[in-house]
């Protein structure tokens, strides 16, 4: 079996552990060192580092130990026959490879990883007495070892490790590489950060390209004067717009699943989706059910019928106090603040009253984030990452209102395009400005700051006064701050912010692009920084993000798409304020009333059909049983024939 | 093996030959005698009918002919894992049973039948002598008898027969069961025209189940005065219609959904409907690429990126051609019509004129539909039923504007709502009695003609001079007319015109709905008398019809969901009249031409991604022939151990 050689094993998970004072006689009864002989018992390679004040345990794995680990966890692979089939090692030919080469993704590794290092049971007749310095404890029978020290508090942390080989690698080629802009090594990040992170890089590439076209357009239209065709030229400029927009994201949903594809990845289309992401809950579920109700047909289908109601119910109450409280407690505040703003003479009042306002809306936007994770639990979703586009939806809301509201206020307020023109180049100068420092500023204070904390812990404890070197790499790492959220960090990481601010940017200039073409070229600027500086921070500011599997952007493509429909609205009512100076076309409140009536309903009949799924639930559970059952069943054969073929053709091979 | 007797034999193919004068020296050569022989010795059973002028062979075949026929076809078929395999007599317990405990459905059945007996080839050394009564011909060798004897006319034709037994009791339970008047027996239509006339009967009974609603909605706002609330109960009516029909449509889906399930059919969801119906074209495809290229994988994805945008082009093109012309040539004829109409003072001109309309409208309805024929024919369509679907795309358009043009020129002529409510009216009752009538007696005036004809053949050939009886049911049978299209007969059945009735009717009575709410009585009425108009005419007026293979209501559900779209605006417009009766709410051509674009671009932003499918056809035909290779690979394997494992189950049971 060659594929052993074809692997390095890198290092990649580092646990943290505080240093001891170790004599040798203690040496069977520490606990950090049961916890590495067991490591080095299960097959991982371990190397330790002291650091300052901690311990540093590397961990590596060889394939075998993984690939036990994958068939352990049942985890389902590609095979050449377009089948995902449960891993065993012995038939490990019969798998398909990454696109680099290597035998498991490294959100597949990760698993298993954890799966290996969170399983150390006690599995001996007796509980074992463990000891640190001087506390002792004991490890009893059936117990799991890294639990028992992370609830002791000796095990800090368990956290993915940079490979330095790779991350120089895309550090060159992607975060430093200026040159080709919108060209990214997809693949390489990919392999390197897992499927979500990567399928963000590739969309903000693919938006930043296809931003070129608009951007043109709208520098057209800044620098040339029509005369007396202006007036035809910004419906004409609105209308490729929106023409441009719904092309992006049908053509997105294209090169999403020609990127799954590539990766050998389940492709997303909505009854495989059900299939693989909703076996957690429909197994689970159904088996339950099954238990309740014997084989009866009948009840179980009314019983899955009342699950996906109830379900959806909630999800329904749920939606429907979120945008309450939006339409009634934030509403209002951002409006008086928008027109208190207009209001106040002076500057310093101006610059106080920002502060508060900015200070208040912090708050705000935590109290709804928690609020949002609370309802969130009582929802049916099929899965974590279900959950955190739940969240998703819920918490955009708050950032629309914050966004958009004040702008609308003064494009209702003034109806005067040169103002709004204004406001928009302040919005988008400063958030993005604002954003882009900020981004990678905040970790390196961070990362600074506890650098600081840990010399100065140091120099309590009075080993010397000299300046303390960070020698070790994986010490360096451990003080880097994670990838996370600013809200809602049970469900979502770092990429909620990042795709938060490609959103609320699209937005910003979709919106009110008739009154400010010139945006699109702000914003095609912006992007073409912003991959490099997300590169740099992922690469260099902070800490190996912890992978996510999710095939797709998933909530994010529903609010694009959202804000064009708004956009194709909101343009409307510009071009008619525009056309309308001397106020002849005035709207009756009635007709406004029908108007509006009728938008509604429009939406309603095209958003329906995400409310109540073609697919009853029992349906698809019937589906997703079969589909498993056909699986197991052929399952071994199909890979002792597929690992067989393969030998054959490989001597083929050779013997040419 | 058991399964044999639980099927009864019944005849369900005839084929007609002309009667002969038979010697008994020429039995041996007689084309008709060497016919039934090869019939026998194929398995089939065969009786022979001689009517008045011709002779009828009726065909029925045992379950194992028509297994190993179907193992030929290589036709897949459920089995208990869920998985659909390809079917093999030897291991016939593995697969799944119909509802009613046959092996095979009708649609499956039938085209075994077409397989057999299209089949017979001249197997022998040297070509056979045929003889019809004084003409003789040869029968060569590797020729196809059937084709053959087609070609000389000596076959008339080959039709499905009914099944007198299972008739009669449909009769019964269905098209003469009154009471309980939505509920079907669907499984049992399925079961005896397949599933494509099954899905019509139900859609049809839960379209009328669902139209009690507005229907009674709509005759309390008739009934009852609401004083000054009046014109508020309009608005309350119209938004509660158009959910009533967005649900029903996204209900109708799932219950569609519901339907295959229990039929044991692969479900549409869209992936697997790629993957069903994608078949003939992607494989056939596909392997010409591969020859073609090689296995060079990035030029067969440009290969097949350029056939999907050829074929799409291609689509966009005829469809382009056909609302050109329907918008250039049908609109200003039919606004001519309804304007000359208004002008002309005297009845009998109108009378008249009408007259010269209704054929004129036949005359391009006929033109219309051939064009769309010959022009589907340069699309790149998977299948047949794709290309019915493209057909009632083009088709649609032209009674759409037959049909609704009058009544819109009315309501923007007038502005006033009892004229509209007049000419609704008259449409309505006029087209529906006349069409449920024309439906009954067409058919069964034709069959009379028919039989005259017959009748009058006979005498001149001077038999007999006393009444002629028809006595056998076959030769009846033969006479009645078939279950076919008004328009592209190549590509639709009878299906076509009742679809079409329905979808008219859903349109007028929507789209006018502010105007006429009474108008859902009427259409509930009609459907529950359409019902049973239908069934007679399927069961008692035509021959049985061919089964055909499509799995939802296909284009007529986009159809219906356009028409709600439409309403909503329609609607809309009627109410600005209906409140704005002073004039005030005059609507500047500006906003107008403004409030035009809006719309236009949301539908394309809701339409497009029809036009551009999210998965590339590339990936699509990777996965397609991914899943074969998969299905294949175990497909015998998995067939044996199913077998088995029912085997074990059965011997278990009989213990018990």
């Amino acid at each position: 079996m060659n594929v052993l050689e074809e692997e390095q094993t890198a290092f990649e998970i580092g646990v943290v552990v505080p240093k001891r004072d170790l004599k040798e006689e203690d040496k069977d009864s520490d606990c950090v060192e049961v916890l590495v002989d067991e490591f080095r018992n299960l097959g991982l390679v371990v190397e330790r580092v002291h650091g300052v004040v901690d311990e540093f345990i590397k961990l590596a794995a060889p394939l075998e130990t993984l690939g036990r680990a994958a068939a352990e966890l049942h985890i389902k692979k590609r095979t050449p026959i377009g089948m995902d089939l449960e891993f065993e090692w012995e038939e490990v030919d019969a798998f398909e490879r990454q696109p680099d080469g290597s035998l498991f993704s490294w959100c597949e590794r990760f698993r298993c990883y954890r799966h290996i290092i969170y399983g150390i049971i006690n599995k001996s007749q007796s509980s074992v007495t463990l000891r640190l310095d001087s506390k002792e404890f004991k490890w009893e029978v059936g117990e799991y070892l890294l639990q028992k020290l992370e609830s002791e508090r000796i095990v800090k942390e368990v956290f993915p490790l940079h490979d330095e080989i790779k991350r120089k690698k895309l550090l060159q080629t992607w975060a430093l590489h200026w040159w080709d802009f919108t060209n990214q090594p997809i693949d390489e990040i990919y392999s390197y950060f897992g499927t979500k992170i990567a399928i963000y890089f590739a969309f903000l590439g693919m938006y930043t390209r296809w931003l070129l076209f608009p951007a043109a357009f709208g520098l057209i239209l800044h620098m040339f004067d029509f005369g007396s065709l202006q007036l035809l030229v910004l419906p004409i400029f609105f209308i490729s717009i929106i023409l441009w927009a719904i092309m992006f994201s049908q053509f997105w949903k294209r090169k999403n699943n020609a990127l799954l594809a590539r990766w050998k990845i389940r492709y997303p289309i909505r009854a495989d989706l059900g299939y693989r992401q909703g076996m957690e809950w429909n197994s689970s579920q159904s088996i339950e059910i099954a238990k309740k109700w014997g084989t009866d047909k009948t009840k179980e289908r009314e019983m899955f019928q009342r699950i996906e109601w109830f379900g959806r119910l909630m999800r329904f109450r749920n939606d429907a106090i979120i945008i309450f409280s939006i339409i009634c407690l934030q509403l209002p505040f951002e409006l008086a603040y928008a027109h208190i703003y207009e209001v106040i003479g002076s500057d310093i009042m101006k610059i106080g009253l920002t502060t508060i306002y900015l200070f208040a809306i912090q708050f705000f936007t935590q109290i709804g984030g928690k609020i949002s994770v609370k309802l969130i639990k009582y929802e049916n979703n099929e899965n974590t990452e279900k959950k955190a586009d739940s969240l998703v939806y819920k918490v955009f809301g708050l950032y629309f209102m914050q966004s958009y509201i004040g702008v609308f206020y003064h494009a209702l307020l003034h109806r005067n395009f040169s103002t709004l023109r204004k406001v928009l180049i302040q919005r988008l100068l400063v958030s993005q400005v604002l954003e882009n420092l900020l981004e990678n500023t905040l970790p390196y204070l961070k990362y600074s700051y506890k650098k600081y904390r840990v010399r100065k812990k140091k120099r309590e404890k009075g080993s010397s006064t000299g300046k303390i070197q960070f020698a070790s790499r994986v010490e360096k790492e451990y003080l880097k701050p994670s990838y996370s959220a600013s809200i809602g960090m049970e469900l979502e990481d770092g990429l909620f912010d990042d795709f938060l601010e490609v959103a609320l940017q699209f937005g910003m200039i979709m919106m009110f692009a008739c009154a400010f073409p010139l945006a699109f070229a702000f914003a095609t600027l912006n992007n073409i920084t912003e991959i490099r500086a997300d590169a740099l921070k992922l690469l260099a500011m902070l800490r190996r993000p912890t992978p996510r599997f999710s095939t797709t952007i998933g909530a994010w493509l529903n609010i694009f798409q959202f804000l064009v429909v708004m956009s194709i609205c909101t343009n409307c009512a510009l071009l008619v304020w525009l056309y309308d100076e001397e106020g002849k076309w005035k709207i009756e409140p009635g007709l406004a009333a029908i108007l509006v009536m009728e938008h509604v309903l429009l939406l309603i009949k095209f958003g329906f059909s995400r409310f109540v799924p073609e697919e009853p639930a029992w349906v698809k559970a019937d589906r997703v049983k079969d589909a498993a059952k056909a699986e197991n069943m052929c399952s071994k054969q199909l890979l002792r024939s597929i690992s067989g073929e393969r030998a054959t053709f490989g001597e083929l091979k050779k013997s040419q």
